[in-house]
């Protein structure tokens, strides 16, 4: 086994050429056993071997960088670059992560997990580099799809003005998650004509045909042009009138030829983006043949490319999915828009059932959100469904084109609170901080999946922006109410009464505190527990009157304990004046939280049911 | 006088088109004369005077959507749209807003203020009359700065996929806020050439010199060619590239030529791109002359241009300016990052003094952070000098590339606060809430301009991420001090004892709590006060302290309630147990705060020295 010598990028440069094709398969075999049992990125990494094989054999990191962006591209190069043994536990708890990770490797330039920022991130590594005077190279390793994030567009933006030395990889799958949007993406792919090209073919033709015989200059010189005009026609002309000179289309398959590019691309001068072709899935007939199945995958059977039959609890993302497909039908004006993520945020039910109301903005949540925000201001009630962590990107929108113009955008985080294996920078830890201060904002969170279903149906009734957080993963299994109705803005509900404390608890938390308060019970406490259901406005009447009656509050939230849901409500006691209220907040403590399964890593911040009743016990104990 | 006849758009389409250009000459008087008084967005809105005459003209809005980017060339729009008799009253306290706003007119498509919103918004609209039927225009007027921001193109890229009808005007005066940077502004300048245009014009030029005579048809042939690839070269084939359908270049001061392509488009289908080219500052010599220095205004003399004398207060942002020339002169690895704003940030001392350092990014808050992450990540010290408001287009950054990654980037956030007539759009009151819950994160916040050089300071020594935020305007006047120290990191300084409670304040309400406690003492209320200095990490010690010493707090800060300092000040005593200590939060109350001098929206929201003296008096009645 050739990959059983490589320790580091070293080791793979004692290789010959035309080891290469055999050490490739040999990664592959690896990812596929590894991947089949863990989950992880899977047809993006199979695309990317030869790439990454390539890169590594034409540049030396760490004093070359490679960024990769987003990093679902990233394996072969995690195997590269002495993690083989621990890859087993990548996206595990405590194990390596998912993701390019400063921390984990020098050989990892920057850390990742968000698209588009390969290139503002190497482009800033170029300029320093330059600034030290070093002569190394540095590398962005970007796909299609991340091409479609504004930022993405910001770096290339500057890079070409700044004419530093910078290398970008477009590796081009024509396929990001899922399907790529956008006219950018369609041009990248070759697929565009342009008028002026067709009337100058026109022309040309005529011209040709007029004129019998000129000779064989003429015709020469016709087809050279016309090949020069096609030049004008590909990604070449953008990328060059961005200030790039342009390769490719490279076959990003072909080792000997990638390796060639790279040779020569590490003496070249100024910014160079090289267009590299690859396949997504590649030499896994399953992943190759239905792409947006296996980007992203929990453990699978390797034979059938099967996963294992799936938890019968319905998830989250599909009942909001069919929840909206039901309420949209009702009403004309519902209409829905992903950011490149119809299949995670369940807005595939829409899509089918109703794609002329469908928009996919590509990997673009600032946009998203701010045709969300126009769609509104003519009437329509929008709802935009983008993962918590992501929204992050859209903070600006949620503030400057929706909630201060007070305009009816519905705003659906899935994923909110620990997502669980993908790790820090996809929990949705921050949202109820980093948005709840927006005046004129509405912010509720579901206790289970029915009350989802009503939450939906409440915040397309209120014509004011919206905000609505919900986790990742299956709900309770609870009957799904048919009708729905709007809930009482601003109220929550005393699910348990209680004499000693009362908990209360907001969205993915609220089940657990009523586990606790049944735990407690046993021990003789009694505890309360308010389902809070707004994070704003708070139910201040429920709350100041538990408030009273116990004397003791413990909250809890799935998201940080500064300025969250905890904070609203010591907010709220202060501005009651009812400072002799003894609280008690839970939730993330100030650190970023690494990868494991949710129960875990909920388990470790102590926001589960045993958690929150050791808690409470504590609690009442000082 | 034309223009007293004008109530709204239906009245200007009544006159001739001859009638216009006087039109035109009597609205740059009347904005001369308004804004050398008032103050505001000069330079822009004088050369986007016919651009919008002909707009309304043809035009029949609020049919009709027009959507202003950014808002900083909406004036004559806003005299057409009845609001002429209140426009002096724009920028001022209760006055109409210097930007385009829902709630003022139903002319008003949307409201602006952050640049690059405006194709994401009116493709929402355009999106919206297409469900609807409806076969009304929808137009988005863009200069060519607000491009260079990601949203823009992803604006753009949505947009030319669609294929909706949406003409986007491209008001393009090669110059934003200041010197437009970045290759693609070049390219829509015209400025760049390509190789492969420079390969073919080559071989084109070889081919007729070497056959001599083939009479004109190839002559002819060979010209039509050549002007085919310069539609290649020019904006024509980028914005063709990306689905639209491109009419230009436009003279923008030429009102027949603007109203018959205008009069042109409001039939045409699909995506429309129609490129303007005018003046900045048209028909005012010193402001075509030095466009930067009249791109935002304050009153000045209309006969000679000039400012009236400046205060002779230095500004937080000179300080700040100056203060890093002075740092990075001992520091090589000191550099200076902007987002289009050099001379707003100060960092116009810097790109003097040492302009191999200096980075001027475009309007591209999301890029500019993750390069600066870049930098740091290869052992630099980035400073990035962003608008507090503006900041809130980069929070992911600042969490993903920046705070995850330990990376030390110092953000230095001016403006924060209040910022006076710029209103909420601008007002910098949410830095708090939507940063200090980042892990890993310092925080800080100057009482005056010469704790900000100390800070400054403080935060390139770091060697972690750094935020600081200080106001908009001129300092106290105190001495600077020549040698900068560190400060200790998390400590405050008790500038004041007192026995009947202890004000906490940060920032910019330090001194005014002084004053406060000052006249508070002369009631015979003893007041300590402290300048908090961090918000993150909070000083536990002094404050607790305190909280025990007087058994009374007074939080104050220049930011939103909800999740800022005083609800920091909030959680520590609650982490601590020290729920019997009575807290009174002073801060902006949760809804948006209109324009007005700081003086007078400082006093309305209760952090002047008047207000926090008459809270802590209501406070101890209680």
């Amino acid at each position: 086994m050739l990959l059983e010598t490589i320790q580091n990028p070293a080791d793979l440069k004692k290789l010959t050429p035309e080891q290469l094709p055999d050490l490739a398969e040999e990664i592959r075999s690896f990812l596929l056993s590894t991947v089949s049992e863990t989950g992880g990125h899977l047809g993006s990494n199979l695309g990317a071997v030869e790439l990454s094989l390539a890169l590594h054999y034409c540049f030396s990191t760490p004093q070359d960088k490679i960024v990769w962006d987003v990093g679902h591209q990233a394996y072969t190069h995690k195997l590269l670059t002495g993690r083989r043994d621990r890859f087993a536990t990548q996206r595990q708890y405590k194990g390596i992560s998912g993701f390019p990770k400063r921390c984990e490797s020098e050989h990892d330039a920057f850390g990742v997990g968000h698209a588009s920022t390969s290139i503002s991130a190497a482009l800033g590594m170029a300029v320093a580099d330059n600034l030290d005077q070093k002569k190394n190279n540095v590398i962005a390793v970007i796909g299609d799809g991340s091409l479609t994030g504004g930022i993405a567009f910001e770096g290339l933006n500057q890079a070409g003005h700044l004419k530093k030395n910078l290398i970008v990889v477009l590796n081009d799958n024509e396929m990001s998650i899922s399907k790529n949007v956008g006219a950018f993406s369609a041009f990248v792919s070759r697929k565009m004509t342009t008028r002026h090209f067709r009337e100058l073919k026109k022309e040309m033709k005529e011209l040709l045909t007029s004129i019998p015989a000129f000779g064989k200059d003429i015709l020469k010189f016709a087809r050279r042009a016309e090949n020069s005009l096609k030049g004008f026609l590909t990604p070449g002309a953008l990328f060059e009138a961005l200030g790039f000179d342009y390769i490719g289309p490279i076959d990003g398959h072909d080792l000997p030829g990638l390796i060639e590019v790279f040779n020569n691309a590490r003496e070249f001068d100024g910014p160079l983006l090289l267009h590299v072709m690859t396949t997504k899935g590649k030499g896994y007939r399953p992943a190759e043949e239905t792409p947006d199945k296996f980007h992203g995958v929990g453990a699978f059977d390797l034979s059938t490319g099967k996963a294992p039959a799936k938890s019968s609890t319905i998830s989250y993302t599909e009942v909001f999915g069919r929840t909206l497909v039901d309420l949209a039908k009702e009403d004309p004006k519902v209409v829905a828009i992903t950011a490149a993520m119809p299949d995670g945020t369940g807005l595939n039910f829409f899509s089918d059932a109703l794609p002329d109301r469908f928009f996919d903005v590509g990997i673009a949540e600032q946009h998203g959100i701010c045709f969300a925000a126009g769609l509104a201001a003519d009437g329509f009630k929008p709802v935009a469904a983008i993962y918590s962590s992501f929204m992050q990107r859209a903070y600006d929108q949620v503030f400057h084109d929706v909630c201060l113009q007070n305009l009816p955008v519905v705003i659906a985080m899935d994923r909110a609170g620990l997502v669980g294996d993908d790790g820090p920078t996809h929990h949705g830890v921050f949202d109820l901080s980093f948005m709840r201060h927006l005046p004129g904002l509405t912010f509720m969170a579901p206790k289970d999946e029915n009350e989802l279903r009503h939450m939906l149906k409440t915040a397309l009734e209120l014509k004011a922006p919206v905000a609505l957080r919900y986790p990742r993963g299956a709900g309770y299994g609870v009957p799904l109410d048919k009708k729905m109705e709007c809930l009482p803005i601003g109220k929550g509900e005393l699910l348990r009464e209680g004499t000693d404390l009362t908990i209360v608890a907001i969205g993915s938390t609220v089940m657990p505190a009523v586990k606790a308060a049944e735990q407690l019970a046993e021990q003789g406490i009694s505890a309360g527990v308010v389902n809070a259901r707004f994070i704003k406005p708070l139910d201040a009447d429920l709350i100041l009157g538990q408030a009273r009656a116990t004397g003791r509050i413990v909250t809890v939230e799935e998201n940080v304990l500064q300025g969250g849901f905890g904070s609203a409500v010591l907010e709220l006691l202060q501005d009651n004046a009812m400072s002799q209220v003894k609280v008690k907040r839970l939730g993330i403590p100030d650190q970023y939280i690494e990868q494991g399964t949710q129960a875990q890593l909920r388990k470790d911040v102590g926001i589960d049911a045993d958690g929150i009743a050791a808690a409470v016990q504590a609690f009442l104990k000082n």
